[in-house]
């Protein structure tokens, strides 16, 4: 019985998520290589294992070496190299096959003094996130980066990687297509300015917005989208996904209801939702949606109920008459997260639908 | 070494924090009943134990437990009453002065029904947050509660407690002593109506704002600040501290520096600062201060640089070129938090600037 906030997880949504994925890399014949941060989880990398994935991307050293554990072998750490985590570096190195995130001459050549095996890089490169990486136009910092690689020793050179997250800002399939096309044509500009010295040189790209609602991926070697093995609402805002495709939902208690302002008050606040907020099409400031109460998950989206204000334990869900009165103290509310990955990482663990808890890191 | 992202905790500036707040109640002849949700760590408990304090506030069941397991014996739990966790509750009431908070008949009418232990509550009264509590006018439903308690058993009504979290807007010591007087004024007009038949009844208030600045709360039974523990960004820029009565800071590997426009890249995320927010008397949008590295702690703000912005794992810093020839990747950068609840709530331990390692629930 849930008495407390609790994060649930619908295996059979996530599962098809995984296998839909898989299934569009598969026909365009390129590498999908997950991003494990979104579930944090053993058990649901084994999801992915089962469809047959071998490849993995994580945020963290930390993530590496519990990934690591559970015999994952060829990672990526997608996330420029703190070259003050040496140690865990070199200690990785010795048994994966790990491949880092360089972005300036200084931390290859750190590297290349104190790395003790071998280790794949990929040049990290702004295409127009802005949020870091090497400008895709600068050819000067790039060619400086490949020779300091070359010169490396241990240090071998994977290819160009990128993060459109500027996707994110699109609400609408066209949108993200345009952000789509300019980011593969940047990056296939720069694979072409490069295959002469470096004919193996990759390209990997992959955020959730392009990844699920894009066909073409046939220029590019590799994708490494996260979110899409849950989704949440910002992906339906986005339009990356219906609400139906959303593979998690907080189960929380009902405290108080203030009927007068149409307002429900929730045990469920920030600590639990962690605070990322959207803003839907009408405008509106939302922390998530509420959706109707099965016995063991959940059904379709309450349209006019939605997650407006995060405390650090009290939810206020602002909900029409027709939906309030569904609910009284002491009953669950079910809302539909923001921001799958951190309302998970902040959640440390999942129930799923059918009762079983599964953990993560 | 510090090799990712790490909360630094100077003993002697929270020591100081918490002994200002006893002074402050000592003085006022009133109950100084701390919120141990900021820190949550049995260790920084004793310093309060250390200056006399033996009542305490905690905003969940769980925070509760873990309290009882340090020998706290008489702890309010400021959040409305969730009737799904009944049984947690009569496991504390069998050996903890237990006080809830009560905010209509029918939760009343459940705890009459389910309770094995007697416990204590107050009435939780909105005086004009608007997040939840019966509105301080509505007497007759005031009047509706007290009666189900009257009634109940093994209730007892303790009095009125409100929490005045509109004093966060505040950006002046007039605004927070407008704020005051008002709460003050409100409750007291409630004690005055209803301690002809109730004589004992109490008040309680207590947001760091408010109980920082301002000196006089005779009229006021109880206060129950948490924040003032630690102070944050937001906490200064309201005027409750100075910069230099914050006591924790995030110590942050620096990844990359992208001087052309100003930045400066660190491993430091929403999954550590959490992602609260503050507007800046200049309208900018700010997630944190960037202060001067000292060998164990840090000194003064940086004036000019602030986090700007917070992915899951990066954090981007504004800094004008003087203060960004101070960094390079590998380095380390010190932020205040915004909200050192919630970044305190995400990072679980603390290293004080004396090196050692503080844990917490």
């Amino acid at each position: 019985m849930i008495t407390t906030p609790t994060l649930l997880l619908n295996e059979e949504i996530c599962r098809k998520n995984i296998r839909d994925m898989v299934i569009k890399a598969r026909k365009n014949r390129i590498i999908l290589r997950p991003h494990f941060k979104t579930h944090q989880s053993h058990e649901i990398g084994e999801w992915f294992r089962e469809e047959g994935i071998e490849k993995i991307t994580v945020s963290s050293l930390k993530m590496a070496e519990y990934f690591t554990r559970e015999n994952w072998k060829d990672i990526v750490v997608a996330f420029p190299v703190n070259i003050l985590e040496i140690s865990t570096i070199n200690n990785l190195a010795v048994s994966v096959n790990l491949t880092l995130l360089v972005e300036s001459v200084e931390v290859v050549e750190y590297l290349a003094q104190h790395l003790n095996s071998p280790v794949n890089v990929y040049i990290k490169v702004d295409i127009g996130f802005n949020r870091t990486g090497v400008d895709y136009k600068d050819i000067a910092t790039i060619s400086d980066i490949l020779n300091s690689i070359q010169d490396s020793g241990l240090l071998s050179f994977t290819g160009f990687l990128t993060h459109a997250g500027h996707s994110y800002k699109s609400r609408s399939i066209e949108e993200i297509r345009s952000v789509h096309n300019e980011s593969i044509s940047r990056m296939v500009t720069l694979k072409d300015h490069f295959r002469t010295s470096y004919p193996d040189l990759k390209i990997s790209v992959g955020d959730t917005p392009t990844c699920s609602t894009m066909d073409d991926f046939s220029k590019i070697d590799e994708i490494r989208p996260g979110n899409f093995v849950f989704f949440d609402v910002t992906q339906s805002i986005i339009g990356s996904c219906s609400a139906g495709q959303i593979a998690v939902a907080m189960a929380c208690p009902v405290v108080a209801i203030h009927e007068e302002r149409n307002e429900i008050i929730i045990y469920g606040g920030s600590v639990h939702f962690a605070k990322d907020s959207v803003t839907d099409t009408a405008g509106k400031t939302v922390y998530g949606r509420v959706v109707r109460n099965n016995d063991n998950g959940w059904g379709e989206v309450l349209e006019g109920a939605y997650l407006k204000k995060l405390s650090q334990e009290h939810g206020i869900i602002y909900a029409p008459p027709d939906i309030i009165k569904l609910y009284k103290a002491g009953g669950i509310i079910k809302v539909l997260p923001v921001h799958s990955c951190t309302t998970a990482n902040i959640m440390k663990e999942y129930l799923t639908t059918d009762g079983r808890k599964i953990n993560r890191l």
